[in-house]
């Protein structure tokens, strides 16, 4: 069940890096959504390795297939089936493969728990198992604009010690073209120069670099959430941290919060052309584990990627205690590439909620299925 | 679904705070466990109300009853029912129940999505909810002590300003004992002083306050966790966020790591005793979302208690402005009664996983089930 | 997982005879549903034992509780928990317990899973644990009536020998009225003389008798049920060979359309008022696994009751064979009795898929939850 | 959630026969298993069209590829996806596409669920669909022989009005291997003949047979099965239900059983070297709806083919009554193809509950996960 998020809408990913293609099944997707291999494409392309300097120099196509449930460019019920096909996958070069756990990877726990390794550069904890990811998020993107006309824009908040001002005021538009015409995602010009900088120094020096993301959701209505496991803040803070290299995840003032007084902290009602807001958003749009209306706001923390090329002390498969240098095109920083990871994640969620309050309340069910 | 918790060891909570009882439906515990309602009512008695001078002065007794699933002292394979009866609920005086949304609170979204008002120191989403959870967790924590030794240790970390020191390092047992022997559970008789005084001055001013809780998982063997979605750290990022009043959850190094880089994050391994350890732990004992056999470490932040007696600016059920004193006898501090509800969602967790765990390799799966 | 049935109308159930109580908890029942005890009450008198000559002479009082998820007499939203005492349950006399396993039971079965045995006149496996079916299958009948006028009727069709004309163009109302007036639960003054008869004849020498039950649901609208695994057929055929002592089931034509050529079997559609109908209704209702908007119909086969008074052979717990006599107050004929239980189980599975079909196509789906 | 089947062990199944592949992901297949394409296309070649004179003419080469979740000839724990291509899925024909209702199928039903029709000789109510269940049912089966050596088997045991005697008592080996020496897979050569004439006659007369199929599972442990939902009976029998024109399912006696006696019907154990068995198996092998060690045995009723070319009256999509004459080259009976996904049902339900079962006991779970 490793595999399968959401409860309705319901995504299941599978395939590694190492296999013939990677992809989902996307389940109770409402018939009649217009659907094309296209708009899933613009979110793998955000997605895929070597779009820039500053990510890893492996070119990758990751051209997707729907191999079922549209029909004539619409869905019809069915499960969708998309598949991304892995390029020369059965001729791949394992002759760099060792026997050394790498350092904060997976090396060691896929082993312990499946007996096998997941290897190098391959395996399911590869973060190209988030290819399944961004395609379902798609689609869930989608279902949710044509619902709704919900808004999803993250973009990175810091690159190391390198800390971007808050820039969720300006809004899903503005966050998405100003952070897309860089190559770091940051919606400021200049703090992408800096940031590229110091990513491109740590590759230098053959070391990585961590750091945040934030997420934005505008147009969601209120009353989405499913109290008490499934608060929309606890299955967005799963869905996120199941994105590989994740260390912690806040939603509204977050940590920052916890050091407040009820009386600052709390967000006044009031109205505003005949609708309830709030004068601040320190519940991040959800109180109760339920949306408010007011834009989601969320953090994200990435940890430094664990592959670099500086060496390490480790031990082998035999329990011997060895030295490790890694070669290969690995990239020195994750977040760029993990904005559009983040943004899918959310899509699913708030997707797969948004279906299931449709039967919430007795006087909105329709009388005819 | 939203009331349900777990794949395999599965928790259904149920109960409101003006309703008849709460409690919880516990599924697919393994036959021939012992169990007895003294093993939940230790966990009961350390989250309700009443307990000390920082706490609300409600004083509810919260006997737990075990309607099913335990025979002769051991549990025989069908669902564990328990129930927490409320007392006098059915004569609750509501006459001071108003229309008015309390800000930061459940009642605007619950209206929205429910079409009712969750009322006033009632409702699914009070805190009192949480019983099902504790009671719940109590039998997974049995459970994972009989399995494995596994032990759960939380501790107050921080209230408002006032930030302890990392104690995780004195181990599971010391935390415990040190914690529970104050009334705020921070292993320092010292801070505990000055926390306790801190809490009672919001109390005084009507205010209240917020902090973080730390986590400490001890015993937990290698291999536990179920990638992609189902990894260890998001479950247990969802589960701690569906605590009423949470804001953040980081693992390991958290949001700090994101600050670091690669080299100074990545955890070395190293043989001690013929075992493989890491060095340092800024994993938090999961990689790749799998355990590693390290400690599993985590914080979770809680925002300020939304029930304060200053007055503040609302809007009514009407969408009227208005001005809103809520008198009650509410905790300024969620933090301490919290304690065990987050070591139960950590127990609930792991012991679903745990059983999981155990169909992972085919050369571990027995003949004869 | 073994105690819920349902993937969004979810139904847990708990208890057995020799515990506290039993009952179920009911997820996501929609909010604002009229729901009161006396709703559970009318189906729980149905199920109980001691009603009439026929039944067991065992009488238990059967008072439901409603533990949560009701406030001022309507659904909030939040799981309902009902909960049964079982009178004297903790001084119930085991004295009569043996070790042999009875034939045709649960003893064995439960003693190899579980490691105990299912005592006797208690246990999981004992008809009492329909008690939560009943209960939550009549909030699912209350939910079905409200939101489309569903009608569900059962009877018995056939007793040992004894077989019923088909009763179903009668309609769900007067098999209602009629089976309820004599204690057989069949549609006939006079079926019911001789099937009672003959159950007393069994009774009479230590015997049993089995038996069919046919049940009828009209004003099910088209369009529910979710293929392929899902087809309503399906989930209902699950849900009846879920109840104790079923041996098969059949759905409209069943195993006699077996015998026909697909030109006798196909069911022609024409025109009524508008509407599209069947002439003819072989396929029950359900056409693809979905129903089709004609009377869902279908057949369950119960095996004699396994506990008899005369003398069999048998083996023990030390693998013995030995000779066994059960004496005890047990239904020598349980399909009066089931009537309520597969008019519940068939109410369960409709209101869960009614629920999910309200998000099968786009342009249904509300644009404000 | 209507394309999953299984709670640990979890197909979901995908594709319709006018998109471009059908298939199956399977999630929670132990690491370790061997497993290869000619295991899963072994299965599929005993269900594709074309084989013999009594199947349809057309003729499909169904290759099998998996796309993920085996490495080196062995699983590895992730989640294995497998597709089967179209055939000129896109250029297909669809001139011959009516807006008649044809009787008993499913197109009228998906219309009014889904708001589109499920094109002729197309859709996902097609049998073609079944492609992912046999697909995944290989694997199944294979895991099961492995862990326990358990034997599937299961044969025609009537077409229309003939009517084989019971061959259960053959033996699942001696089943399989006289089933398929004959195109009608009745293990009978003179049945088959029989039967293959009376298929033929109904294809001349542009009708079409219905049929029962029988099943027998050897070498399944006792102890699997979960109840109460999930008896193993219950779930057999939705998932033999879920397959497309079933119209009933009973185990062992069935409906037979309801017109015995208890004493008459009741299974007597005995002590056979030194293992429990019963001298009857009207149990089918399951008692309290786990598996007693016994053989399984089913029998699950077929409908009539509902494409027949012989003129039908129906409705199109306008309401309107027309005639209709369905040219095509369809199965006149689907009882001989339908063999191996009976199989590939029972198989998916087994290894679930295989694998569930490995969790019942406490002091049966493994220390070490």
């Amino acid at each position: 069940m490793g595999s399968t998020l959401g409860r309705l809408f319901r995504v299941t990913t599978f395939g590694e890096s190492h296999g013939v293609g990677l992809g989902a099944v996307v389940e109770n997707i409402p018939a009649g959504l217009a659907l094309g291999e296209e708009d899933i494409q613009i979110e793998l392309d955000r997605r895929k390795p070597g779009q820039s300097r500053i990510s890893t120099p492996r070119k990758e196509d990751d051209r997707v297939t729907i191999l079922s449930g549209v029909f004539e460019g619409r869905t019809i019920g069915s499960p969708v089936a998309m598949v991304v096909y892995n390029e020369n996958a059965r001729e791949k070069d394992y002759s760099d493969f060792s026997d050394v756990y790498r350092p904060s990877h997976a090396d060691y726990t896929y082993h312990v728990r499946y007996g096998h390794r997941t290897y190098r550069g391959g395996g399911r904890a590869s973060a190209r198992s988030t290819i399944g990811v961004v395609a379902a998020g798609a689609i869930a993107r989608k279902l949710l604009r044509e619902l709704a006309g919900v808004k999803i824009a993250a973009y990175v908040s810091s690159v190391h010690k390198i800390i971007a001002p808050d820039y969720l005021s300006l809004g899903a538009d503005a966050i998405r073209e100003k952070a897309e015409s860089n190559d770091v995602r940051v919606p400021s010009a200049e703090l992408a120069e800096s940031m590229a900088r110091s990513i491109q120094d740590a590759r230098q020096s053959g070391d990585s670099l961590g750091g945040t993301i934030s997420l934005l959701v505008e147009n969601l209505p209120a009353g989405i959430g499913d109290p008490v496991f499934d608060r929309l803040d606890a299955l967005l803070a799963q869905a996120m941290m199941a994105i590989p290299a994740t260390k912690g995840i806040e939603i509204g003032s977050g940590f920052a919060g916890s050091e407040m007084t009820g009386f600052d902290h709390n967000d006044e009602f009031y109205m505003e052309d005949g609708k309830i807001r709030t004068r601040t958003n320190r519940s991040g749009g959800i109180q109760g584990g339920i949306s408010n209306g007011e834009p989601i706001t969320m953090r994200i923390a990435f940890k430094p990627t664990a592959t670099i090329s500086r060496e390490q002390k480790s031990v082998n498969e035999k329990g011997e205690e060895v030295k490790l240098s890694v070669r290969g095109r690995h990239d020195p920083c994750v977040l760029p590439r993990a904005v559009p990871i983040v943004e899918a994640m959310a899509a699913i969620v708030l997707a797969d909620q948004y279906l299931i309050s449709q039967t919430a309340r007795i006087d909105r069910i329709k009388d005819q299925p």
